[in-house]
């Protein structure tokens, strides 16, 4: 399988700029040793998304790009879509699942795409109907060259702003994140580390490497976990980069996660959900597992329940 | 009296690079029209008093430097002062009403600082008889040329991230914030209209402008505002840079803070104390009293209450 390349997340940029928020590395002063975060729930959908959303729409020839784009998703993906579309004034249409939390419905409506609500099983099927019915470009939330070049330029930006940085840790859903940071990190600097961070109960990632196939585990299982936007396993193509270009992966528990959310918002100000703590909660509750020296952690989102995290805050 | 100058903020710029937070600036989309809020609570103690603080240690001749600093404050410039401090590895005292919040006093003693808890009246005299005792030098607040500079930083970068702004928001306490900011901005692009915002309850900048002569309220009624940063009234120095380069400021209800508070942490996921609020509740309530035009609210920190913010969020 071709895999991304810097040059694809060089154009991503290209793209995304003046759209994504530059979000700045961010020291935080209450860890012991040499922490940065880089707060990507600063975005304007509140989460990494839109970088890979956008510039697969951006990426669409300009003709079939105005018919408009399909994506599927309960989360932050679907107003990452919303939000490329509406940039482009083209049509968007978000299948969700018909037990989506309200507010994040809204969201995706607000921002003008079309939500048709859906039982879980049926959301791929209905998805490649509409796609086929009314010529819409599906963009998907991670298994796409476009969509991991798009999170790809997180790699870039670490790299510009920390050019010695010994060690980035990056969160595992789908594995879209991931495959687009170690690319970029790899490609640039190749003696600095890049380590997967997952929920011990989602850690079908951590599986999968170890063992050299690739390893789904049951939704009963994965669903355990707080850490909404990594309960996904990885795909063909996020497996062969992750595969390739990750030096490690990480798991942590549910209580670290919701520990580093209270410790982000309290000692450094920032919101984030829980899928967006773990990379933190890696440093902070398994240093002994990484590598030493200079240190990011990606934080994907900030867009917690908000009753989740006041109760975790005062 | 000499006003600080383009070049001054261009030297602070340089001292501070890489140790204040290069914040971006962040679109609200969900805001009529063309607001983008640029958040200096992801500084590292959570507000712009960083740059300031930091860039008067950096600035002292390195044999006077070495003797330490000496800071009086209840906030945020506490921690700002014990953070440049210790960058620096010089002794920092700070002064510290003996009523202050005693977070507030753990977070700098936890920088390293000396803190010495005094009644209030006592705060100035005690500060002064300790720089002259230990040959400390005083780092102030707001009136001093090299605090300036650094806040007018900020100014820098918002022209640099938005070449083309109309309108600057910019909270005004002891106005050493607007005064930096309105020099950078009117000097890179004069047709940008800068414009103060303070609570009604503590317009005492509001009333100087109006009047033409520096006018200082009773603490009674400043200490009636939910934004403790901005009770303080201006010095000369400040009313002279903003008598010369602000074009207008306007006052905001305490009922409007709150709410706006309220509106940035669950529409964009930023922590926002009170006094920080101000410039973006004057966009969003106060809209007929301002230039029309592409506009920055600068949100100068995010040092707020857990209490407080808990219960406006969700």
């Amino acid at each position: 399988m071709e895999l991304v390349t810097l040059a694809d997340i060089r154009t991503a940029a290209a793209h995304i700029a003046g759209v994504a928020v530059r979000t700045p590395l961010m020291p935080v002063p209450w860890a012991d040793g040499d922490l940065w975060i880089k707060p990507e729930g600063l975005q304007p959908v509140g989460s990494f998304k839109l970088r890979g959303a956008y510039n697969t729409v951006a990426s669409l020839p300009e003709e079939k790009r105005r018919a408009g784009i399909i994506a599927h998703s309960s989360g932050n993906h679907a107003q990452a879509a919303a939000f490329a579309a509406r940039a482009f004034g083209v049509p968007c249409v978000v299948v969700m699942p018909d037990v989506s939390v309200p507010m994040k419905i809204e969201a995706t409506r607000a921002l003008g795409a079309e939500v048709i609500l859906v039982p879980p099983p049926e959301r791929d099927d209905l998805t490649t109907k509409l796609a086929a019915e009314r010529g819409l470009n599906h963009v998907p939330p991670f298994d796409h060259p476009d969509v991991i070049a798009g999170q790809g330029t997180i790699g870039l930006e670490i790299v510009a702003d920390l050019p010695d940085v010994d060690v980035v840790l990056v969160p595992v859903g789908g594995g879209g994140l991931a495959s687009g940071v170690a690319t970029a990190i790899k490609a640039l600097r190749p003696a600095a580390a890049v380590i997967g961070v997952e929920p011990a109960v989602a850690g079908d990632a951590a599986d999968s490497l170890a063992s050299g196939e690739l390893r789904k585990w049951p939704v009963e299982q994965t669903y355990g976990t707080v850490a909404d936007g990594l309960r996904t396993g990885l795909s063909e193509r996020t497996f062969a980069h992750l595969t390739e270009r990750l030096d490690g992966i990480v798991t942590v528990s549910e209580d670290e996660i919701l520990d580093v959310m209270g410790r982000l918002v309290r000692g450094s100000r920032v919101l984030v959900e829980p899928s967006g703590a773990v990379a933190a909660a890696a440093y902070l509750h398994h240093g002994s597992e990484l590598p030493p020296g200079r240190t990011v952690a990606v934080i994907s989102g900030g867009n917690a329940d908000p009753k989740l995290l006041a109760g975790l805050w005062s």
